[in-house]
């Protein structure tokens, strides 16, 4: 991972597209460069991202704790998560959580993405898909017990919820234009999993030309060896959809 | 990988929803089932797609040879996706391709995309980045040799060329129009590279509710540890972006 | 309005793209064709869409009477509707209702569609904009009274309802994905205003090949003249957004 | 029209977002507000927007005129179109333009669009729809001389060129992305038809949050009745979709 100079943390610069100078440039420790690519690191043009800390994902007797897979790995990621969003918080920075799930009459479902979670069940007949009840309500329907954000990471007043359909946080939400109102140009990535919401969020925001830095240790995959490739991934041709830190790097850049 | 079971193959079933009878199911041995969910493929619903087998991508002195990565091992996948770009124009499937690049005046090019492949060449100082001249032209450029798709697999009449400013092919493209007026509800996928492009499209693709298989000889990545991840993550949660095949599988299938 | 022929009304055909029979067409008599334009009417590729029904809208205290438009000119549709929406809801067909409205916290509005509702208030100073404090509560906020779809229109089960923070229906909503799951091609369309929120949602229904009908009786603007300009604008290069027609030509040809 | 008081033209302002004084305000005389909301009208932020200036709308031969539509009405446009975009030109404006039009494989083209212009000829039997081939070429194909830009607006170098499907220039395309990476907020329209592709253009502007003028004399329809009432609907609701002015206005101003 590549410091972030000391030399590059302070100096002015006259930025002649906005017709100003700005006093300071911030870059955070990364892999494979100090991020974000211009040092125009502020509360202003700043979120952080949380994406589906919801008790389906992380939950005793959620989804994915019912489909067999260890929740302790994906619930390893809640204590950094919440150191950072306090510090965040403190700094005014623009926070948004996200919320996979899908309308009660599942009008927003697609048909192979439920048969593949009913027919197909790693822990064998019974176990229930989505929109089937479950020992924490329908999974993955709004409005049910699994499918809020677990009392760890509750929002506060002023925090964006939003709530997606898919494993990416733009198709069919509006995120995009909440980001644009709020003149949100860098993002932050946290959450889980790893390698699927958080890597297809990252992605398609990075399309969008945001500037996005996924957290290593505030992401965490069902499998160690995904989560592991899926933040390598982002390394690749010179930082592909972005860069990778850590909550320690961020908060000590911040 | 899971058979496609014989019994499967071939029987009759009353769609209600159609009004009609269809004569058969059609299955692809897959990973994590066999595919697609329905056994419904057709030659009118199901669409080869191929993506970015330019110059630039795979060709020497393109943009990733002058990144220093070795080319044989995207070049790779030509054989096996010419055979089974064979089979499916015979079987009048269609076909769809895809080409990376940005308008010569980068109008479509985020700041920070060419930032990182002009700053953090690992080819060193003196490289070309995106917009820039190379060996083939300017690199990523509509209309340059290097954006070029490669000789051995080039369309032919019929078959539509999306032109896509990011990784997915999706974003800021008339792909999914074109999908749906084709009435295309399965995407096989193709092309380089596995976990940038191909992944980013799947992914996009699998949010809208098509059904995605993705062949894993006829995809390849930079780092062979990234291609064999990628198709990992596919299977995840019981096929969480579709399904894993290879075009052995899929001609046997047709 | 050209008539519906009755010969058209029904006769056998083969399609061969779908490799079937339809024993029936069904056409509603329109403007400036018999529409759909292929007559394939049946509930289950046809929604009804009903469009900002709010008390806000249409109601006594809401923000288009706070802004002195008469209310009674809008509030004509309702009877029209309801007749209708008891129709459609007994045949079977698709229902959705969509609501304008924003987030309390406001970060899905746009700073100057703000602006312009507080600062040139036709009524004069002291009329609340968007977000601000009104008879029926924060305007065009959701959660509000104002808000609200009015109580003769109230959604049943079963029927989707869009929350759109602008004028049409599918930009930062997940309107498009829930028409592609349920296999809606033709849209009918009502509810206020006919040249802002329906016009808007129209326009970029045709844009996506949905085939639109628009029903006079059951549409109105704040200006007449607007209304009826709307409504010979989607009958222009013989029918650029779709056809017009009237809730009884529609009722009959159910 | 309120006109543009001089006393706002010029004065200084501390704006605690940007954290720096902007010098000058700049306002174009509107109805029904002095434009843009904000003052804040500068060449890096604002576009002018022609719209589909081709020959198969307002050229002989083409398909507007093969419809029986007068062209007369809608090339009325070009000089004060010309006169403003060689203003802009030297100002240092962006430019954009946009041109509807199909791929010759017709994968973008709706049926329903197809149809409607095959078969309900206003000029009779005869007439070539979408697709077919009339006396300037293929009716809306791309690269067909009926497609292609009139002389007398043709673009140079640096000014994008937007090819559209639909109506919209957002549906389908890279316009969002481009408007977004050129930093754009302000979109001043032009071009035909008032109704049909300026004013769906505009709505979906508006939408994502652009503050947009639309100019009375830059604009025209097949229907003088249709032009007037499209200007009307951008004035209701205290500038429901912008602002309406002319060219003269907007060139005194800038």
């Amino acid at each position: 991972m590549l410091a972030a100079s000391e030399e590059l943390a302070e100096f002015e610069v006259w930025l002649p597209d906005e017709g100003t100078f700005r006093m300071t440039m911030t870059f955070v420790a990364g892999d494979p460069y100090p991020w974000p690519y211009d040092g125009d690191l502020r509360p202003e043009n700043t979120a952080l991202v949380i994406i589906d800390m919801q008790t389906d994902f992380c939950g005793k007797g959620g989804y994915i704790d019912g489909l067999g897979y260890d929740i302790n790995v994906t619930r390893a990621v809640i204590p950094p998560i919440s150191r950072l969003l306090e510090k965040m918080r403190k700094g005014g920075y623009h926070v948004i959580h996200t919320r996979e799930g899908h309308r009660p009459d599942l009008s927003d479902l697609p048909a192979n993405k439920r048969w593949r979670s009913r027919v197909l069940q790693k822990g064998g007949p019974g176990q229930p898909g989505i929109g089937d009840l479950g020992p924490c309500g329908r999974v993955l329907v709004r409005g049910e017990p699994g499918w809020e954000i677990i009392p760890e990471l509750q929002p506060i007043d002023g925090e964006v919820i939003i709530d997606k359909p898919g494993k990416g946080s733009f198709y069919a939400t509006d995120l995009d234009m909440i980001l644009r109102q709020k003149g949100v140009r860098n993002i932050v990535l946290t959450g889980i999993t790893t390698d699927v919401c958080v890597h297809t969020t990252m992605r398609d925001a990075n399309d969008r030309g945001y500037e996005c830095l996924i957290l290593s240790d505030c992401t965490a995959a069902t499998d160690v060896g995904n989560h592991n490739a899926a933040l390598k991934m982002v390394t690749m041709q010179n930082g592909v959809f972005g860069a990778v830190s850590s909550s320690t790097a961020l908060i000590e850049a911040l």
